[in-house]
């Protein structure tokens, strides 16, 4: 059996000796272990992965984890049971790179979740997902069925107990309620390097400053449009030799890899989210 | 003798075809010759070098150009003399590192200018001077003095005749009356990949939030803070586990190389500005 | 109708000239021209892109110029009437990341090419044939019938009349007489930074080294084994944290991405090759 | 007082709980630890740093350490006081862009270091070393005389207590004495990505192979030429356009960069080296 831990609380010193004693008691063997301190913001982090050789009681592990390091601390904790599977509900608008990446990582065994459904407010990328035969729900989006439409994406959330959402170039701004549904569990990748270009047409903009270098950048949505903590950033450079439908072509390869990367991140869990910054233990 | 022609123009039919016929006329060899159209704008590029076996009359031959090709297609054009030692004057403040290697470069040969001053605000820097042997001034700046430290200014690149200004983190913001002396002809390192982080502070602003890679941008200054047009940037990753300390020391590497790469684009007349971007030929 | 031309050749005065002139003479409009020399070597290099308003003949064009230009500079040059579309043969063998990432591009409609097949030595990857319903080939390949698959492969591509053959992670290493058939017209993505680690198990080679960095290579395929003329590569960092599964994980993102960047400049007629190396026009 | 304790060992269950746990007892508070497992070598790997309010006797920490700890699990250990001044004797022949590089740092305060002299087998760079102020040995390297040049260096060496060495672009094989007389201790920069173009001009094979990638590797010097264990390397682009002179231009710009970075993370005791290779905490 093996366990992943995610710790952050106010630093204090002797932390890391209580709690790798505590896992050592148990019977653990700790086989990765990964801390940071924020000095700015006195705050400690830290990742362990330990293997019990006697699978022990997780709930009884949690519950005294809870009542002993926990609560002396004042932690925030998560423990995460190795190999489940997180059911992961992706988003989509017209662009199929992204969708294209994460489906064929998945058909490949890279990516160890279950994909319940693939979501879109067009049908475009409907013969997509019956390539890979999985199910595509056409929640289309106007300015006057918006409450609607977010109803049925909730219920459909809901009705497939979703765990994470991936908006794999979704072009509509989710309802706060949503995000509220799904905190730190909504990952979207945004195509330019942020803050720069923030919103729409970040391409376009790039273009029109004359930037060397475009990126692109994976983040945790949050009520703030594209201003979310950041797990994953990536750039190529360009000259003034490419065009807007360059800068696009090029900004594709990018959008893609990035966003992967932080599903993959998410999914391994080494990703702590404070201060509207993440902590990424890779 | 070797001549580059840099030209840029509406995008007419024929412009190629005529210039390098031009040339040929002339006894020239065209050793390169990159163009580029900005199909957006409808704005044509050109850069070439020439080689003429026989020494031409430069004067005859602007004089001839202005009056056939640049008429006709109402060129922007400059014709440069290669191998002139263009001078270059250096302003700093306290940080030392693209000092040192500007005049490191320098001193190898790398870079075919004369240093005729290195300008300072403040008085730290005048050691790196005296161990290169190039002449210091230190011209305070404050808010009361302000004019009469311009005026000083002007009057030292009037009596060298400096054809061009390298900002080496000067920390003062340059008079518009100084910045219209010299229009494209000030270099500045900004340490953030621009237009993210404009301003003052941007490492700390960068860490803030959170970003996964910093950068640093070389452009020309004009009336606009840190807006000018963009000719090098660069990057490198950071991570959590960085402090603003870090970013610091990180970027310290990036923008020494990023300012050199950009005086050297400018000193071998490969770049060309319009609509406030560059046309970099590399 | 525009027409894409490549040149190269022994370096000379007056080429571009004469070249610029002779399509401006045949009433093309020059929307592209870049060149090159290498000087140790003393080779010529140009490509350049011509609008025709009226439709001229094609063969015309490509007589009057083998007889003119061409003989008087002893050029290699080629002509290519744009948007035609090559059949493209995919070679494969149990790897699906390089396959997923062309057809997906393919169906997005980002290659013009015509895909008329996959080969396989393996039934692996059939399925992925089937969900882009491409027709699939399965040609075992063992030391024993090396040459009856290679007959049959051979056939396979007269029969579908293919311009050109891209290794998408093909196992096999090519018979003389197939690479022979297609010079410079067969495109190998190797999982290194050649010229290190070329041969078997590079990722275990760069593990073994402790290197800080892996790359991918995509090239020409010639008879030497990984040594023919490089069309693109790129790299990534990886630290003692990565484990050689970590190597391959990393490197499959390189890999099909330099891929179709290589199939992409070949595809534009970006790519001269010369001396065992290229010159990319990009 | 602040510790940093570098660990490895053959990879055992709870030594993280038994070092964490002996830090605690004697006082000490962790304020940094990471650590690595070869799962490949079965080998573990530890670096932490610990403050003590109150000092402790150094060298009874060290032997309670030695007899408890490190006998227990077989340890390969090293206990290091924090900013004590190690001294670092620094090698160059003609090219001055590393020394350069590693004087201004210097001078900057950024390498906490002692530089007793610079030791060449030219005369070149004695202008650098003048102003800077550090003393300058010429030590001419040639066939006949390497025996008593060696001699000479052991003497230099010796005489001023040297704790490491940098050869900042020295181009002479060092003799295996000196090499035996500092293991790990010799931080050498070559000019290539290695493994690819070991040995003699480096950029020169790039330039033949047409590759579009070159680097710069620095590694801790061994008995085979440019094979010790890697520290840092770094890549930057070319294309056709760039000349071999052009390659050694972009070129130096990395080697500068790697090596001081290298001798950085040496300076922090970032490094432990295993397997000829390295495990770099950073």
């Amino acid at each position: 059996m093996k366990l992943a831990i995610l710790i952050h609380c106010s630093d204090k010193s002797g932390i890391i000796s209580s709690v790798t004693h505590f896992i050592h008691q148990k019977g653990g063997n700790i086989v990765y272990l990964d801390q940071h301190v924020d000095k700015e913001a006195g705050i400690f982090f830290m990742r362990l992965e330990s293997e019990f050789e006697n699978n022990i009681s997780l709930s009884g592990f949690k519950e005294e984890f809870a009542n002993g390091m926990a609560k002396k601390y004042g932690m925030h904790w998560d423990v995460h049971l190795e190999d489940t599977k997180p059911k992961m509900g992706i988003f989509v608008s017209k662009y199929n790179h992204c969708l294209y990446d994460l489906l064929s990582r998945f058909n490949s065994g890279e990516l160890l979740v279950d994909i319940p459904f693939i979501l879109s407010n067009h049908q475009n990328l409907k013969y997509i997902a019956d390539q890979f035969q999985i199910p595509y729900y056409h929640i289309p989006v106007t300015k006057e069925n918006k409450e609607s439409a977010e109803t049925k994406q909730l219920d459909l959330l809901r009705r497939y107990e979703v765990d994470f959402i991936v908006l794999a170039r979704y072009m509509q701004i989710l309802s706060p309620k949503l995000i509220d549904a799904y905190p730190q569990k909504i990952i979207n990748i945004h195509h330019s390097f942020l803050p720069a270009f923030a919103g729409a047409k970040p391409y376009h903009a790039a273009f029109e400053r004359g930037v060397k270098i475009i990126g692109a950048t994976s983040h945790y949505v949050t009520a703030d449009l594209d201003a979310g903590p950041i797990v994953e950033q990536d750039v190529t450079t360009v000259s003034h030799s490419h065009s807007i439908k360059d800068f696009i072509a090029k900004g594709r390869d990018l959008e893609k890899i990035v966003l992967s990367r932080a599903v993959k991140l998410h999914l391994s869990r080494k990703t702590i989210v404070y201060n509207n910054k993440t902590v990424i233990f890779s």
